[in-house]
């Protein structure tokens, strides 16, 4: 299974030039915890999360209406590509401490968005599945 | 296995009466994304979350450090105790969208903090060892 195939469907994304604002509301109306910030040229140039709200933007010290969220996206940030495989997306966030990767093609542009959720669910159903061939072995 | 067994190490929490803001900074000083909220008889009266920063403080309309954190925690909270299946708990938390449930005593005293990535991931150990089992039995 491609980590393509594990994420939830159409990636949530805004550009470099909205307002925080607008990228915390993607976040509200989508039920997502993380957003792809995109660029001019359409590559994905950050990520912008919930941590990333909780650090930059919670104690109030800053509007986000007046900010842009390239002031306060996470950058550079980790990504993967359709050759990445499962083992290798979750030891990157594992080590990073991130819970989301975002998946681009070769020219950086997104395809997707990899929850360390839809990873571990994607492991526990091909564990079920061997599980299951292992023991219609034995019966 | 015991689901107070797949929690983390203790629990973050805050008093009621505490204020928003140190219960954000508690949430970053522990690099976690949840609260619990205790009330004068040190029972659980609320969790605080990464996603009700989102919803109630990220646009700034109001200031973390003059609101309590019982203005803006989630209440009432699911809960579950000792005696709650892994099953159980992962199956509150896929319906309600929970990440997070506190597990309590009888007293409604807080023992740990369980999220939905500690659950999913003793599934992983669980199946793993199965599988292992299920293969030596083959071999």
């Amino acid at each position: 299974m491609n980590i393509l195939d594990m994420c939830d469907s159409e990636a949530a994304s805004v550009p470099v030039e909205a307002t925080a604002e607008r990228a915390i509301r993607a976040m509200l109306d989508r039920h997502v915890g993380a957003v792809a910030v995109i660029d001019e040229s359409l590559r994905v140039a950050g990520i912008f999360t919930e941590r990333d709200v909780l650090r930059r933007l919670s104690l109030g010290e800053r509007d986000p209406r007046k900010l842009s969220v390239r002031e306060v996206m996470t950058t550079p940030v980790e990504m993967a590509t359709r050759a990445t495989t499962a083992a290798e997306a979750l030891a990157t966030m594992v080590e990073r401490h991130y819970r989301h990767l975002p998946i681009v093609d070769d020219d950086g542009r997104l395809l997707g968005m990899l929850s360390i959720r839809n990873l571990l669910q994607a492991q526990i159903d091909t564990l079920t599945r061997q599980l299951d061939q292992a023991r219609s072995v034995v019966l």
